[in-house]
């Protein structure tokens, strides 16, 4: 059995994967900003020992311990933050086999836990983070006040500390040249929506994240109920998009085939080219119009054309110029593969 | 048995053909600029006479008589000149079946004899031009003169009334940023070459024609070996630079298939867009670097790529578009062909 990012799941057609992240704190332990590098350590000790009552194949790791690769690989699937890797000290994480859990340890706040699924999933991954979070509370007991709800270093998280992600891929809408209007739309909404490569830049790839912005003075159902509704909007958008293009499916047809031609024939290939041809190519499967491929294989180049997962894949550290070589050849691999 | 322009060469992977023209007039009639309709008429209908006498296969057509996507075709074989088709009345062809030879009745002169071979052949093609030349001298005679040679229409043809074309592929030459300095150096040299595909522009498809630009007060002889020294070194020199390229094999591989991914992806091509990418794969295929391919295949696409050529291919009369979506098909078949 594949790891959930590497699954079909719910609307994969547009939708990516659905994360739900919940922000907590230990009730007896000061927070980051604040604790010495002994009551981090403490804090590390103190989960590291309760791990295995909290069940659910989770495992414990000092950041320190892992290697590098490793590392930006978890980071290139999403599972821990950009952030987490600027201190390795003092910094843990407990990770399942599947790694559709990864709960950080002194990130911002003592416990970021993230839960996963692939596709449109926002029910499955929200019981199982209930799940998780309440057996930790009740091994643990988290900082939480009856007025604000949980405590958290940043006060744009406290309340319910939860956000949800929703990783959604709109090449539709950017083809028609509605994603504009449609971003607008959904920020004026109290939900973020952003390119996940680079705030400010294009999406490349045509990847978005869908999340709430607001996390205090507002319910988890509500939260879960507008992300429900906006992302529901964003997919009937999106196919809506779909459909205007393929009226024209002789000029959707010749770009999503001379994408898969030069992906499938190029000796070498950047991180940003491969994202940009697996867009069109995802595109173009998701549609019916590209064969030869299939959702599994779409999903393991777009993992495995990242640099840290690229070299993981193949077993070994290589330069750039190395790794944009074996990016395309990877690319051949999987494409023969059954 | 394919027709000369289907069938690779000597040195064919950067000499593409082979062309002598020459141009006669007949002794007892007035030249282009004078005749009058009725005297164009009684040329050809003496030419139309004695073509059985000639021999070698030829037949004759009135050039009104032959439809339009065939007379197009001709052109973009290189068989008559675009000029020929200005004027359909009182112009005629012979042209045998292999249309290796192909002789323009009425156009700057009364005859324009053109002699093809694939490759570089100058030797079989000026052998075969002197017999067929000789030939008709002997049936009709030629206006010459023991001071100037052959009399032409224009002088810059008077004397031999010969020219040499040779049709080079120089894609290595353009690629190493030699290409204007090799030019440079052959037009000095008191012979033309140029982009086949509108002066003045950059070379599209990296074709170029050698030529002599002089016809008198010189011999045969001496405009063969100044036209076979002068291609000899310019073969050297791109063999030369496709060395070169191949150092840094990865650039040139990236280069040549994802040229060959396009072309047999995309779901339509322009004209231009296809002669660009058969550049890249014919340096590919010459070089050994795309497998999938071979100069049958090779020259087969660059054939019927052609507005016209493609429409006698595909058997109908297509609008601009259709084509275009006709061209990806026709390259797509010749690829997977056995």
């Amino acid at each position: 059995m594949s790891n959930w990012y590497l699954q079909g799941g719910k609307e994969s057609d547009v939708v990516i994967s659905t994360r739900i992240r919940f922000a907590r704190n230990l009730a007896n332990y000061r927070f980051q900003a604040k604790y010495t590098t002994q009551e981090a350590n403490n804090i590390l000790n103190k989960i590291k020992e309760i791990t295995p009552s909290i069940g659910y194949g989770l495992r414990y790791f000092n950041l320190k311990d892992i290697d590098d690769l490793t590392k930006i690989s978890l980071v290139e699937k999403h599972v821990i933050s950009p952030e987490f890797l600027k201190n390795y000290e003092n910094r843990a994480i407990l990770i399942n086999d599947d790694e559709n859990i990864c709960i950080m340890i002194n990130e911002e706040d003592h416990f970021r836990m993230q839960f996963f699924a692939a596709g449109f999933n926002i029910e499955n991954v929200y019981n199982l983070a209930k799940e998780v979070d309440e057996k930790i509370d009740s091994l643990i007991g988290y900082a939480y006040d009856e007025q604000f709800g949980y405590l958290t270093s940043c006060p744009t998280n406290v309340g319910t500390g939860m956000r949800i992600s929703i990783m959604v891929h709109l090449p539709g809408l950017f083809l028609t040249k509605n994603i504009n209007k449609v971003l607008n739309v959904v920020n004026n909404f109290g939900m973020n929506i952003r390119g996940i490569y680079g705030e400010g830049t294009e999406s490349q790839g045509d990847i978005y994240q869908i999340s709430n912005n607001q996390s205090l003075g507002i319910s988890e159902k509500t939260i879960i109920k507008n992300t429900k509704a906006i992302t529901e909007k964003i997919i009937e958008q999106e196919r809506t998009a779909r459909k205007i293009l393929t009226k024209n499916s002789i000029e959707l047809e010749d770009r999503v085939y001379r994408s898969f031609g030069v992906l499938s024939n190029a000796v070498k290939l950047s991180t940003e080219e491969a994202r940009e041809l697996i867009s069109d190519v995802k595109l173009g499967t998701d549609l019916g119009i590209i064969k030869e491929l299939n959702d599994a294989k779409v999903l393991k180049m777009q993992l495995y054309t990242k640099p840290a997962n690229l070299q993981k894949y193949i077993g070994k550290e290589i330069g750039k110029y190395e790794r944009q070589i074996a990016r395309a050849k990877v690319i051949k691999d999987i494409i023969k593969e059954n």
